[in-house]
């Protein structure tokens, strides 16, 4: 069994079901055979799971092997237990990869609130082989997959390195609430403060950039390993390679957001600097009444204003010098006349919508990736019962 | 012909057809026939329109007559024409008054970015009659409807004075982005300082607690104007009064939010102080999924509990002492077994869904308004094409 999407060099896996809840693969690890650095970002929620809180720790030091996810349960809001299994779970993956269980990170999601099925899990990791095979990356995704409907990997090459992604989530899901988990594998070498630094600056400007509904979800998890044995890379094509791979992920999830119909990007230019396009662009993904409007294809420049306008404090935005296009169709301040809005509608029925707002005043920018809403995500969101 | 709802003393008005898109009344005014005392609220999107900047001014100094409303057309984003519209429009109301034009606020709500069609407003208003006849709030309050499926009224007396208010707002709506205008008269006595810090909290505790989808239009507005004629009243007297007219055209709102099914009422207690208390209710009140277990009647507590998390720099919220209810019933941390999560779902299949938080960890709180989101408000806002 071999994996499609690129390995790099050292990481070894294992993929399987445990049956939390239906035959599906369930459960992963991928581990890396020699120590490797990493760099982790997780949920700022308050109402984080314990794996997030295990992971947190396990990334401190700048040094981890590897993770295992366990689907079809976030084990979130489950007490004492909840965490006591986390532990237990990270410890057992870890015996089984043979490193030391502070060096595994554990991701979880799926229903919150619902205690690990112990005894299967134990029964599971029992039987996993003495030495790791190396690692499917495909079935790893598909692995952590709720409702996404494909599974999600990306790759690259800079030098001699490999740098592969894999990610999931959708929005906020099934039953209770999604999780977005990306996990970024390399046999780059590259020393762990630069590691840092470059991974920070790529998740701001992609996962950070991403806004499906604007809920938060407990367990939402990024992490990058690097086990240098592919030896040293230069850092800026490094950072190019991974903004490239963790650019595609975040676009497959927006594409796959519930419901979603349409890829949405809004691109901010202009602004006095890259923090207040963030907010705009951000105010603009995240509008319902922009995103009814996409999904109704309808160049409604008018709902992009009020959006840019919701950010009240940011005195320096005015009317008169702010433009709004959609793909590369002025309608604002330009004339939206009938045959200007035609072609922002043509625009507008393709699959990936463009809205663009140059701010006028100087040169920060930000672009920020969605999806619109649609009769399907209240149907996904509110038809489940629990 | 005469108002149902009760009219304070002094206040005369005028209402009828200027024919900017159909014949349905789209035009209002109210005047007070003695000089009285303002205090007003508006908008504070950077997108403003010239109704809003010139009714800032005209209320800066704490005095004003009345208000005048021109429907179907927004007047915003329309340019250096537009905002000369609106002065003319201020200026030939106070006129057929025979009050000065710095009295009269001016609003608009509907379409945006095209012109008034100022022949037709110049002709209506030349038709006014000499002096205007006594005010039909029922029939102000329908002429500035949009999306609104009903005009929304609310009065209480106070002593020997009356307080009535009528509102207008059902999300951001038909075709481009919606409006809140909501007026308040009174022929209480009452001066203006206080006035002035009685309106800012009664608006706080609800139009500012009140969210359909997190959107903001360019042009809500919120003024009370108190003649005196009643004579004097207890200013702690009338804030009750004036809170409860204004909370319950908070709710009409709320419950004829765009395609909504069920009023969502948010509680949140036991807050650090209300600020905080303010900052969790608006978090879940406004969360897509929250929003769509309630359409669902899904007594799905995961969500409250995302929601809630969200708050991230809110250190202090801990789950170990967060409880959540659904009418009154506890669903977290109390075991949510079957026979819980059952009563949980029969409240929530009313038309009034409460949700309560109570974070435990002092006096603070705060209740917030809005609605459930539905297949509806995407047909409404997508379906329509501009």
């Amino acid at each position: 069994m071999s994996s499609k999407t690129p390995v790099p060099a050292g990481f070894r896996g294992v993929a399987g079901n445990i049956g939390i809840k239906d035959p599906q693969d369930d459960f992963f690890a991928v581990v890396s055979e020699v120590p490797a650095h990493v760099s982790a970002v997780f949920t700022r929620s308050r109402f984080a799971g314990p794996s997030v809180l295990l992971s947190r720790r396990a990334a401190a030091d700048g040094r981890a092997r590897g993770v295992a996810v366990i689907a079809r349960n976030a084990n979130v809001a489950t007490g004492a237990a909840g965490e006591e299994h986390a532990r237990e779970f990270q410890e057992r993956v870890a015996a089984a990869a043979g490193v030391p269980a502070e060096e595994i990170l554990v991701a979880s999601t799926g229903v919150i609130g619902r205690p690990y099925p112990m005894d299967k899990v134990r029964a599971h990791l029992d039987g996993l082989p003495g030495e790791f095979p190396a690692a499917d990356l495909d079935r790893a995704a598909a692995a952590m997959m709720t409702t996404d409907t494909h599974p999600k990997t990306a790759s690259a090459r800079v030098g001699e390195a490999t740098v592969t992604g894999i990610a999931k989530g959708v929005g906020m899901i099934e039953p209770d609430m999604a999780t977005m988990l990306a996990w970024f594998f390399t046999d780059a070498r590259i020393d762990q403060p630069v590691l840092d630094a470059v991974f920070r600056r790529v998740v701001d400007r992609t996962f950070n950039a991403l806004s499906i509904d604007t809920d938060t979800s407990t367990s939402d998890s990024a992490a990058l390993f690097a086990n240098g044995l592919a030896g040293p890379v230069e850092p800026a094509a490094f950072e190019e390679a991974l903004f490239g791979v963790a650019l595609e992920l975040v676009r497959m999830i927006a594409a796959d957001g519930e419901g979603a119909g349409k890829l949405l990007e809004v691109r901010v230019s202009g602004a006095r600097d890259d923090a207040q396009a963030k907010r705009v662009a951000k105010a603009v993904v995240n509008s319902p009444l922009v995103k009814t409007a996409v999904h109704g294809a309808d160049p409604n420049w008018g709902r992009v204003a009020m959006a840019v306008g919701k950010c009240s404090d940011e005195t320096d935005i005015l009317p008169e010098r702010t433009r709004i296009l959609f793909g590369d169709v002025e309608t604002y301040p330009a004339e939206a006349t009938d045959e200007v809005l035609a072609r922002a509608a043509e625009h507008m029925k393709g699959d990936e919508v463009v809205v663009s707002v140059d701010l006028g005043i100087a040169e920060g920018g930000f672009t920020a990736y969605g999806c619109d809403l649609t009769e399907g995500y209240i149907r996904i969101n509110a038809d489940y019962t629990t």
